[in-house]
């Protein structure tokens, strides 16, 4: 069933008001890879859980799962999964070239902000549902869906006054599924810490490529 | 070089208040399939671009290229290329049962849209680009890196009061890229109509999954 949209207008003057300063909020992320462990309320978690779960997805399978992870232990037990499998990525998995790529970045297989941060988001895309028949329902463009998602969540946190790291621990999706019980449809797609930066945070010192780098008109 | 991250703290109470609203603003959005042909401000698109470029990126790569266009005959040329494969995809390729999951929005093969929005926006990721000296540049995670950009993209969209349809036309990649003159380590990833709703606009009637089907707290 379709149903009318209700849409008021803003003028084209408001339209570019409103788009540049969401373009100077947004251009003032940065990933921040050192946390405070002050706390950050349940509610705001909440918040930006529900702003992620607004996007769009194929065909609205809204093909995702978010694991707020809160508890010491458990941050304690992700950490140490995700420092293993870094270790072997540095030293054996990923090759020199990797390790040189990632040089200004000054990353290292020792992750602090996992138990640092009061709290560890885990975004899951889901490949298929259970219909109530047993039958699989298919979720067409997942990994996007729940990237896009994932983007919307970055927004979230932002705009709440919160910071946080986009990262995708290799290969510790196994691990994280026994630790947390999922079901065999959820593959982890990112890892966010959220929280507040460490008073004497840092981040590497770059530039954004400017539009014309970016953007094609015709 | 890492730099200081110069952070400016809210309140608690202003996070929750921030989060809220911002969750609020972003449950408004829907995509929408019927457009005015009213024009929409160069500027707010360069905006929105601007705004999708801040996106965090696998090594800080940036893989993507947004091409915004404008003009009435490649508009029109990039839907004969998505109508006429789409009528492929629903008559042959896809089946029956993508036909069947697809019901509930009343879509077909017909995209008026495409010529009918003031612009239509395509995002390209990057597998790889080219250093000075011609070697290869790998974009690590360069998918979701972009998906993650056009979920902010969707954002900022929004945000300056104007609709968009969040697809992915299948197949379409070789076409426009020979259509647009784009390089060989470009992919299409997203096709994102832009303007104001037709004032007659439908949306399918739907919910979105509450918190608690979304959410597992740990
Ligand atoms: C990756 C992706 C691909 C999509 N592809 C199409 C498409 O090809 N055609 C279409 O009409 N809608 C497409 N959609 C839009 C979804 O149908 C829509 O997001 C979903 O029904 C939820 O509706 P909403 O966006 O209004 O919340 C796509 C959405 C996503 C995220
Ligand atoms: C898909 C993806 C994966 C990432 N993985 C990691 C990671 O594993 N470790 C890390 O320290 N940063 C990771 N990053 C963060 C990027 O290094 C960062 O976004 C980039 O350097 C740009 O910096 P900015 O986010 O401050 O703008 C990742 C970012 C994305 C989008």
């Amino acid at each position: 069933e379709h149903i009318p949209y209700k849409h008021t207008r803003m003028s084209p003057e408001e339209s570019i008001k409103k788009s540049q300063e969401y373009y100077q909020l947004m251009n003032q992320r940065r990933s921040i890879r050192f946390f405070s462990s002050d706390p950050v309320p349940r509610e705001v978690i909440d918040n930006v859980i529900k702003a992620a779960g607004t996007a769009p997805s194929g065909a609205h399978t809204e093909p995702w799962t978010f694991v707020a992870v809160h508890d010491p232990d458990v941050k304690q037990q992700l950490r140490s999964i995700v420092e293993s499998e870094e270790e072997i990525n540095y030293t054996k998995r990923m090759g020199s070239q990797w390790v040189k790529d990632l040089k200004g970045l000054k990353t290292n297989w020792v992750k602090e902000y996992l138990t640092e941060a009061p709290w560890i988001l885990l975004v899951f895309k889901q490949a298929y549902s259970l219909l109530p028949d047993g039958r699989k329902r298919n979720h067409y463009y997942h990994e996007i869906s729940t990237a896009i998602a994932g983007g919307i969540l970055l927004t979230a946190i932002h705009t709440a006054g919160l910071v946080t790291l986009t990262s995708t621990p290799l290969n510790c999706g196994p691990a994280f599924k026994t630790l947390l019980q999922l079901s065999d449809n959820e593959k982890l797609l990112l890892l966010l810490p959220v929280g507040y930066p460490a008073s004497d945070a840092t981040v590497p010192k770059f530039s954004r490529k400017p539009l014309d780098k970016i953007m094609v008109v015709v």
